[in-house]
């Protein structure tokens, strides 16, 4: 059974130790251990990723949740073999309802095989679709739409949740809150062709390049990687010269970002793809 | 009548008086003069754009000309108008054989309405087609694929070319060439979504980042100018991650590029864009 | 003579035709001629640059002035040798006193020789520095920092300025602004490194790359165009690993930025280098 | 004591449970895992950063490396504190003297407290330097220039080299060698600025942007991992508008270079700098 474990720390000393011990003690092949020292902002995070029998599976996570709280570790133990069949997602929105109503309609329709655990928002924007799918819905922000990052984590953790979507939600997951579920559960959809087009404004810098193509990526979360690795999907549309940039907003938020996310949400629910040493690789059929 | 006049000359003193003084006393209305001085190269160039009653153009021509010939500069007078009906290309290859080819095929069944007046190639590998579309071949190289730039220009005006087709053609023109055929008069085909991806191996370059979705791109020359300012056409396709390299260049070159560089020549051809102020923007309806 | 001629006008027809026709008329020796159509903003614009003896200087100004009385085009008429031995500066400034103060400083002690002939800032931080060098001062923004742009080039027109300094002036200038003082009269001191480090926030943006080495560039300003092809003077430090960014900006605000421009000013006025078709060449010795 | 162990193995399975097993066994403190998977390439490392009691490191490396033979590991222990009064260098060169020239003479001199254990060469021109010095000199192209890469390793095992210094030397390790000798151990001079110019060509790319700063960069290696980030000293300076690139380079190269790398190399062999999480950080003062 391949095991991804996340554990977040107060230094780099006495984050690696006690866990490395207890998976190498159990029998544990290793696979990747990544580990990560943010001294300027006192974030230390360590990623495992691993091979182990499944009977041992129900065991470990308690051991190592008991291990957190001893030394005072976020940890978290995680198997995308768990759930395979229904995998649960939170769906994180802000303003933009066609990627987050896409993405329900795809799994209403059972073109995604996974269930929509929780939707979350910063903004109030998207509540109704919540409602109208009959989702629970929470608002984290503090009324000007300054998410509270720590929620976010507590309710995927309470909803256990699978893979966290990004779905337009237009804030960036501080790097705590990506590490606590790293090895590949963070899943963007970013507005613009990378690694071209980054910003917060891809259609407005594309256009100013007097490009033709637009288009928009679905990417795994990786903290202080370049975002550009880690793509899952693209998809672009053309448009003649001397389309107003309001005309080819339009067509892109209406159109390529949806299809964009739910192709990419479905390569990843089903597996065909995966986060290997920071790199998406397709899976060998299974 | 719309016309486009280009010297080129020894220095950038004299160059802009004579023609300048010839065309403002025919009563010419200018809408746009650039001037370009490479002193580092001695090239001096200048672009000149204006408006003239069509009856003036048939004198205009040889005066300018003969201008050119008293003051040592080289001038070319020309107008989309003049075979607006049928304009005359000089198709420039190197080995591909799939972008003229589908030109070619494009011209012959009358999705584009102009005429291969030449062809041309600093390597044997086109010849065959030019052949079978029963065309004029010229081979410029020196044997080892190294092109006369001078002598494409001279088949260019011997040939009474309006537009130079890049098909491509893997050498680039020098900056002399492009001034002598500014004004909208050179068009490209690059293997690669231009701007993020300029060089050689765009398909590579494209590949190292990671990215699911590749391109072509048709655009104007402009020498010394940002080429992604100047683009007609640009098409794209995505593949699975886990793409051999070699896949997507035989996707890019074999469909991609061919439908690239077929719509943007179609495009030129029928005046639907043009070059403005080193902009490419779309033409009114006539 | 050496002259430059700049024009802005509501379009692009009618704009070179008058202004061309008459210094022609006059003999002129065209150096450059630059349109630029900004339809976008409805902006055209022309330089010229060109050479006539200098007892015609006196007669052209008012008669192109006239021209544009009569066209409704914004016309000037400059040249550097008018006022050789003494230009007169406007010092544009924000909140940072230093680069102002060293070259106040500069001025007063016969380093540069000039006369800084007005102040304007966007805040109220230069004023005290204006009175205590006995400086006329004017504060043109709207109490919010937002400033009044047609009135910065007013002033500048109204005092006779010959170069506009940027003295850490930290607002875009509009590319209107631009055209009419164009042809090398617009100096801008940037707190980072050309071309690498354009934006707001150079010295973090360096940091964050974790250069060790920052610097601060003095360039021409021209519209639309590359800042890095028109660097006057650069100059750089370096820091050990490790310092603190805020020891980093202490280091480049307090010595290496007024260095800087009162080193590029000084070449400007000394008439060291000078643009030539968007490029900074050194002066051959006079 | 501060100990570093690489490991590179064939596949990345087996590569980090035995030595992981080994040295938390032995009380080990473990600071820092990084894991690599060059699949492409079948390249497979590990780093491991830890601390033990300075009495247990010389059983540490034989036990480690019985282990390497046992499973098929390149296994490397090393700590910067063995020879840390006077660490041993292997200068590696190509065609220019300068910066070898340099280094050595500070070494003589006592401005740089190391021993130039071994000079290694791609092409013959600095054997003359290695002979004045007498030190002892290996070259290890294939007559072309093309180097031997496992033998500049094996040289460098054979030579018990502490720090590998590219002296201008024009080649890339390899990846493989980059993790034997990961860490802090490799040192590299850069002809230009980084970030910003990274190629084979940083004068010319500097120059062709126009700028008039240049400089050179001492960093030490990381594969695969941006060189920016790695910097332990830059240099730099500046010259007037319109110097000749033959100036310019000649500038650089004989004083500018010369002067960075034996500022860098100081750095590194004092201790005042270390690689830690992949960043370079000023220790504190012991």
């Amino acid at each position: 059974m391949h095991i991804v474990v996340t554990a977040v720390g107060p230094d780099h000393r006495g984050l690696a130790d006690p866990i490395i011990h207890h998976v190498t003690g159990q029998g544990a092949n290793i696979a990747e251990i990544q580990m990560y020292d943010h001294d300027e902002r006192s974030l230390f995070a360590m990623l495992l990723r691993m091979e182990l029998p499944a009977e041992q599976f129900p065991g470990l996570r308690p051991a190592l949740e008991e291990i957190g709280r001893l030394k005072q570790l976020s940890v978290r133990v995680w198997s995308a073999e768990e759930r395979a069949a229904r995998p649960r997602l939170a769906i994180c929105t802000t303003q933009r309802t066609e990627p987050p109503l896409a993405l329900l309609r795809a799994i209403r329709d059972g073109r995604i095989r996974a269930e929509a655990a929780v939707m979350i928002g910063n903004r109030p924007h998207c509540r109704s679709l919540a409602e109208q799918f009959n989702i629970d819905w929470h608002q984290i922000d503090d009324g000007q739409g300054e998410p509270d990052d720590a929620r976010l984590i507590d309710l995927c953790d309470q909803y256990e949740v699978d893979y966290i979507i990004l779905a337009r939600y237009m804030r960036i997951l501080p790097a705590e809150s990506c590490w606590k579920y790293a090895g590949g559960r963070i899943i963007n959809l970013h507005h613009g062709l990378l690694p071209s087009f980054r910003g917060m404004r891809p259609y407005h810098d594309a256009y100013a390049s007097r490009m033709l193509t637009f288009g928009a990526t679905c990417h795994f979360i990786v903290p202080e990687l370049d975002a550009g690795n880690q793509i899952i999907y693209q998809s672009t549309y053309s448009v003649p010269p001397g389309t107003p940039i309001g005309e080819v907003i339009r067509l892109g938020q209406e159109d390529n970002e949806p299809h964009c996310l739910v192709e990419g949400v479905r390569r990843v629910v089903n597996r065909e793809v995966q986060l290997h040493f920071h790199r998406v690789v397709a899976n060998k059929k299974e």
